[in-house]
């Protein structure tokens, strides 16, 4: 099937304002656990990179002179397989990892920490996971932009398309006066810059708080794994299958309000807590943080070996799967409906003009150190 | 309103064969969080128990001299506020301890785990804490008759009401060959002696793994406080009220497959995994068990406030939320609205000899340290 895989549906469920679950949990036939076969794709192009991260840069030796556990967390885990797949490749990298080191002693105990929002449904995620799983399990509710977990328990940080959420909306996008006023529009994408400068705010605050909580976390020499939603430095969003797709979900919503299916203020009032941090911006973060290193910082294609036309009801699905969380906090189901059953004729429209845009370097991947 | 406490209907969720999840979730009429009111007020007799032990048992300071974070843990914690309400007080008497050993350090860190099964409600649990709490949480999924925290990183162990679900039902309750076969009945009340072997010989068993399991967890001079089900020793099942509910249960059951309505066979499959443990014997199997001092045993009423009659509708609304699960995987949902409902009318026909029954002595309390 030639679909593509676009970069910011690869989300699990770190919430943003008004929308606590961005994902649709259990395993029903709209579920993420069901729709996010494209996430399961990316997350094995990173596979091996996470695999050399540790080989070369974890010393897992120094982490059991000290305890008789190992701790490995993923923040934002959402609810499907993908999370304890990811955890449970991880977790046989780390004890790869540990058998060249100390291949006399024995090996630690593990455990896998799970953590998302306190409305994750975390319900499906345990009775998803192995009977013959070798490790143990804590599932933590909470938001990762605050510390979760006891001071220096942690040794291990994996978070995957869970950072572009923001924590909040800035205010600037619903004040009239202000010149980040996102009338008309429900993303950065096509918006004047100091919209976009607004987002780039907040996540630079957002990503600030989620490196200070990790750092209270994670013990010294611990390792952050960090995948998700990129964009080449300097290139515009409306130049990615993403943006044109937020530029039409705009524009269907601006028509509901014409016919009166939707009101004007409800959609002015609406805009998609959604950031994708370029590398240059993403590394000043880090470096202005002072906790961390950047030991890796990369951008990739999350999914090279997707060539062809985008599948747009395929499409259209995951991105349901994924982002319906957002708006049924501000629409009515019928709205919601009508959006995403619009979405496929609209895209369909521009097939053309999306298959032409950039594929490359939307997945940042980001290895950091605590100092 | 005057109605009765039973013990065994205080129960959470740690399940028993077949019936992986005892109670029900969500916050419905029906639900075990809005039918726990009668737990509630037996978790408060205990309270000050609790307090007494921890502020006079509990070396704080020698934990905090070792780890900078402090972890309690309540097994089989169930859903609703039971729970969160329990942990907290703990906690509470825990930092007051603290306060009182070491009035010039610096709080430690605090850490409260809720562990059940994985298919309990983890989140309604979630979803329930308040906002401002002053502690980490995490939920861990999993039997505890297995380890499911790493070794030496528990300080506190909370289990209330769920000891005395057996994790299997002995095999000889089914076998026409045993002089244990319990044809006829649902429990040992009642029933021969060999009935009431073959289910204590499972509670020693159950209990052992219990207490092998938390004593890899739990630090030397770690606490495990115990709340449960009980019976003075040398009483008789059918000398209090659950007893006589049970066999009422049972005779209610046996009419069905007079009537057809259920099968034979499906009843002779079916036993209540529930055993309440007498003092003397709990003593012996932590004593043969070896890992554990006892502190304190002793048993209570559970609700000694509570004289008047039994509101028999009242009663069974409780028992129900506490119990139905254990059901529904042997009988259809109309099978179990026709047990419940008839079990109004059968328990007020035995209105007299409930209100004659014992009621002191039905609830075990205990503190065991870790050696």
């Amino acid at each position: 099937m030639a679909t593509m895989v676009s970069n910011s549906l690869t989300k699990k469920s770190e919430p943003a304002v008004n929308s606590p679950t961005q994902v649709i949990g259990g395993h029903g036939i709209d579920s993420y656990s069901n729709n996010s076969s494209y996430q399961k794709l990316a997350a094995n192009v990173v596979k091996k990179k996470i695999e050399d991260a540790i080989m070369m840069k974890l010393d897992v030796a120094s982490f059991s002179s000290t305890s008789n556990i190992i701790r490995l967390a993923d923040f934002g885990c959402g609810v499907g397989s993908n999370t304890i797949t990811a955890m449970h490749d991880i977790l046989e990298f780390v004890k790869k990892k540990y058998m060249s080191q100390c291949p006399a002693s024995q090996m630690p105990e593990f455990q896998v920490i799970f953590n998302d929002q306190s409305t994750n449904d975390f319900n499906t995620l345990f009775t998803s996971l192995p009977q013959d799983k070798e490790y143990m399990v804590a599932g933590v509710p909470g938001s990762f932009h605050d510390q979760v977990l006891p001071k220096s328990s942690l040794h291990l940080a994996h978070c995957s398309y869970s950072l572009h959420w923001l924590s909040k909306l800035p205010k600037e996008l619903q004040d009239k006066h202000s010149p980040a006023w996102n009338k008309g529009r429900i993303h950065y994408t096509s918006a004047p810059q100091e919209v976009l400068n607004a987002y780039a705010t907040q996540f630079a605050e957002d990503l600030d708080n989620f490196l200070n909580a990790r750092a209270q976390e994670i013990v010294s020499g611990g390792m952050m794994v960090i995948v998700g939603s990129s964009i080449p430095d300097g290139m515009s969003y409306s130049q990615v299958v993403n943006g044109l797709m937020y530029n039409c979900m705009g524009s269907i919503l601006m028509d509901m309000v014409k016919t009166g299916s939707i009101n004007e203020a409800e959609l002015d009032a609406f805009n998609l807590p959604i950031y994708a941090c370029p590398p240059g911006e993403f590394t000043e973060g880090v470096e202005r943080n002072g906790l961390f290193t950047v030991e890796v910082i990369e951008l990739m294609n999350p999914a090279p070996w997707l060539k062809g036309p985008i599948d747009i009801p395929v499409f259209v699905k995951h991105v349901r799967a994924a982002m319906e969380g957002m708006f049924s906090k501000h629409f009515s189901r019928e709205d919601i409906d009508e959006l995403f059953n619009q979405l496929v004729p609209r895209l369909s429209q521009i097939s053309q003009q999306m298959k032409s845009c950039d594929r490359d370097g939307l997945q940042l991947f980001a290895i950091l150190k605590r100092k």
